[in-house]
């Protein structure tokens, strides 16, 4: 089969051995896939993973349980162990012998075919289109906001960054009934979500220090350099909501963290459940953030253009050439 | 009256007038006060202050409402404008125009008498003698964290650090429940937590990494090094308490925050009430704490004596010359 591979440092299309299906795995041949800013950080070397790249998209089971079968699915990206007191409490995604889709030591998604446990199989409903059926998992981090923050109607909170990510979270915290201000670079996208009535602030006229802070922060920028920043718009007793992940270290004053006892917490992936619903019942405008489709063959050039500054969802065509 | 000041960027003991009653006001007349580590960085510098030193301390009121005269009593450190959001809802500690005694715009403890509102006192009982009611605003500071976590029984804890805020915190999580391991460099401080049946450790022979991560971490070294130690310390979706207030910046690789979705918890000033009545009850040991008692006139030597490595709590005699 075909598949975007990192073997050394250089993502290359090249031709693989398709996935078998094994106990308890099922078989998706993959329909659309997404990229996602976590990709281009593996494919730089980050996680020092090796194998098909893609932790995204959307796919027809074609081996697995019957019932199964022909349906389209979307799949969970971190595989448990299933046998770990993490598993056992239901917390696969923290699983420390799991395996990562595309991410650590599972093949991922941007290829003809991937083999994924059954258990982390979602059905896509008919009413969501593969296209936005790929934003299920970016869409399921999001909602991991609301999962670690519980009931946020009523408060206030700043989303900074309005990448694809920080896209997501602002609708999620509005549609949860939050008073969100969005902060970003990209006039572009914050008109997705002023279009939506959440309000939208470019960064540069973003002054976190002036007002008393806001409940609910969440640093979605994808730059270390943001979170000075983003501690200063945190009201004191607030919280902070980690999104990006930053691969080196960066240097900070935590003193504010202590003295006004903030609640930083680091967010990753999320449940797939809401995220289909809201999907499903159009509650999250995905559809703006689409910047293109490349085929299997050109997706060395989706990574590329994913890679440039301000550029939405690259979505890669996984059953074309 | 005589108080240990810092006025330019040398503490002093010197002549300074006395405080008087104005509304909403008592006077203390100090009686014994303790040396805390924030004393010796704002010695050094930090927060700007310039004033009398000292934030913890019992003192008798002599000036004030007529309930109160004659008794003894210990004083939150925070002073709330009274009239803004944070004090209307009960954030005093974190009110934006708060004065904070010794930090931050208010004279503090080290002094023969020290003004103070009314509000912010709590009454000493008799079974508390001056000894342990200095411990009162630090063990306060202890059950700050049980204030932010809610119920920690079952939950396995560490403390890093076994400083005088180690102690009493490796303390009061056990007291309430936690299963407590309290990891510290200085042998004699260990043995007040071992003599009370709680797990330690020296810090040497600690492997964060090794087993799969505490619910609760405390870091409370006093060292912005230990971080690294206590994030790995903490298990994926665990809580890491922050009690340390470095002034300066560190560098740091917050990735593992997010991958394991870790809530960091900065942790400052807590409630009076629930100190006073662990002290009163006689279930914390703060008295093996207590490294020796200088006389206000002796206070700069207090300060060199608190600031050696490994002294337990030092305290200021403030009715002796």
């Amino acid at each position: 089969m075909r598949a975007l591979c990192l073997e050394g440092s250089t993502p290359t299309v090249r031709e693989r051995a398709e996935p078998r299906a094994t106990a308890g795995r099922a078989i998706l041949r993959m329909r659309l896939a997404g990229v996602c800013n976590t990709d281009l950080e593996i494919a730089r070397g980050y996680m020092g993973f090796q194998g098909v790249l893609g932790h995204e998209g959307v796919g027809e089971v074609i081996e697995g349980p019957a019932e199964w079968l022909g349906k389209r699915a979307a799949s969970e990206i971190n595989f448990g162990c299933g046998g770990c007191p993490s598993c056992e409490q239901g917390l696969e995604r923290h699983c420390p012998q799991r395996e990562v889709m595309g991410i650590l030591d599972a093949d991922g998604t941007f290829a003809e075919y991937v083999s994924v446990p059954i258990t982390n199989l979602h059905a896509i409903p008919d009413s969501l289109d593969d296209e936005r059926a790929t934003f299920v998992e970016p869409l399921a981090a999001a909602f991991e906001v609301i999962e670690q923050l519980g009931d946020v109607s009523g408060q206030t909170a700043a989303v900074l960054g309005d990448g694809k990510l920080g896209l997501l979270v602002a609708q999620v915290l509005d549609l949860c009934g939050a008073r969100v201000l969005a902060v970003g670079r990209h006039r572009a996208h914050l008109e997705i979500l002023s279009r939506r009535g959440i309000q939208t602030c470019e960064a540069d006229a973003f002054r976190p220090a002036d007002s008393p802070g806001r409940d609910i922060v969440v640093e979605a920028t994808g730059s270390a350099n943001a979170l000075s920043g983003a501690i200063a718009a945190t009201r004191p007793r607030g919280k902070l909501v980690l999104k990006t992940t930053v691969a080196d270290p960066l240097t900070i004053d935590l003193a504010p963290i202590v003295v006004n006892e903030i609640q930083v917490v680091g967010s990753r992936c999320g449940p797939f459940a809401p995220a289909i619903e809201a999907l499903a019942t159009d509650q999250i405008d995905v559809t703006s953030l689409i910047a293109g489709t490349f085929s299997l063959s050109t997706a060395t050039d989706a990574l590329a253009q994913a890679a440039r500054r301000g550029v939405g969802k690259v979505l890669i065509d996984c059953a074309s050439d």
